[in-house]
């Protein structure tokens, strides 16, 4: 059954109206009245619908049933990166909504090289958005996910400190846990993974993760890229909660 | 201890040779007579050498001693692509090599929506062996992964067909194995990962991979980009062989 992610679409009162370009594309699809589809609100709820109404600019289906996404993975996991220079922060937003991610973040921390201007985090973010929601349609997930800048580093531990599970990956220090052993036996239901921009953490910063209460984790010995170890760190959690089934 | 990968320099008698832009990397760092380096041989083998002669464009050391690289992992992992089109097959290239692949090769199928003429091979892989060498060098790799094209989708079972463990990641089909099943409880010496192109495999390619003996998985319920998912199954090997502690 074709599917349609429409975050904004109006559900009410049993009904479906889908406007714009969602409205165009089923009508590219040739989908006629009667067909059913599945329209996605963007926010963990799929709608099983029947096509009422096929006008120009403007669909109407009539809403069967509903349910929770299936694609929405049993954690809810918040990414928080330090802010990595150019273009990859798009790549982090890209990948980790396809891994499965409820939610990106992104905060300056010591070692950030790239420190943009408060004033120039409106339109960064709405560009993420703008990727995280076409990652979510292309890869069929029931949410989009938020993109938001954090206001400093404290705030991305207070975060983390909030879930369940809370990750810190640091890339030096004896006393790191192993990320296998950090993911075993425990199926959480929220989870924090915490990377550092390109230049790392220093070690003040990881003294704080483990001071809040987060675990400070390896993730092996080779160094991943900046953009590259949210998404290997989201990867493993969804394996080992089953969430790549 | 400072580390210099530096594929193609001559350890032989007891004596390093540096010539090149790796020796004006050691100049550069301002390294000293009598100072302690490890040079790795591009091929799994570190030296733990001393600095001997510091010459424009030639460096020269004792070696004290060799040992595997540490940061190899346990695994030797083939990765097998269907050949993706324009920057994603960098992106395979160097995320592949950081997440500890041995090998990546690209292979035609018959889905592949870029299809490049045989002449062009030998510079499109002469360009991703760079990349692969590049990310090797970052990530501290103790080899560099070989990168080429297979001449047709046959060869790509072949070769996965002799690894200890051959996975096929299909996007449809009841009967796949989930991936954390796949993965459970084994510790294969050698691995190979087989990912579609842009639209992913048709059901003759996944039968042949089950009749050749592979396993055919799943990688859960959101669908992954082509250049996403050989990275996500990689990781997730790595994880359950202990290579991510």
């Amino acid at each position: 059954m074709p599917r349609f992610f429409m975050a904004g679409a109006n559900f009410a009162g049993g009904a479906a109206l889908i406007t714009g370009a969602d409205a165009d594309h089923i009508r590219v699809l040739r989908l006629q009245i009667g067909d059913s589809v599945i329209l996605s609100d963007g926010e963990g709820t799929d709608y099983e619908c029947r096509l009422t109404h096929l006008g120009k600019g403007a669909v109407e289906a009539e809403v069967l049933g509903s349910r929770r996404s299936p694609s929405e993975p049993s954690v809810s996991a918040v990414v928080l990166a330090g802010m990595p220079k150019g273009e990859r922060s798009d790549y982090t937003v890209q990948k980790c909504t396809e891994a499965g991610a409820s939610e990106i973040c992104f905060f300056l921390s010591s070692r950030c090289v790239c420190r943009p201007a408060p004033e120039t985090f409106p339109k960064k973010c709405e560009r993420w958005q703008r990727i995280a929601e076409e990652a979510a349609k292309q890869s069929g997930r029931g949410i989009i996910p938020k993109v938001r800048i954090l206001s400093d580093f404290g705030q991305a531990l207070d975060l983390a400190a909030k879930q369940e599970l809370g990750l810190f990956f640091y890339e030096t220090g004896a006393d790191r846990v192993g990320l296998s052993r950090a993911l075993s036996g425990i199926h959480p239901a929220t989870a924090a993974i915490i990377t550092g921009p390109e230049g790392g953490f220093d070690p003040a910063e990881a003294e704080l993760a483990r001071r809040v209460g987060l675990t400070v984790c390896a993730m092996g010995p080779r160094i991943l890229r900046c953009e590259t170890a949210p998404v290997v760190a989201l990867t493993a959690l969804m394996l080992t909660t089953g969430n790549l089934d």
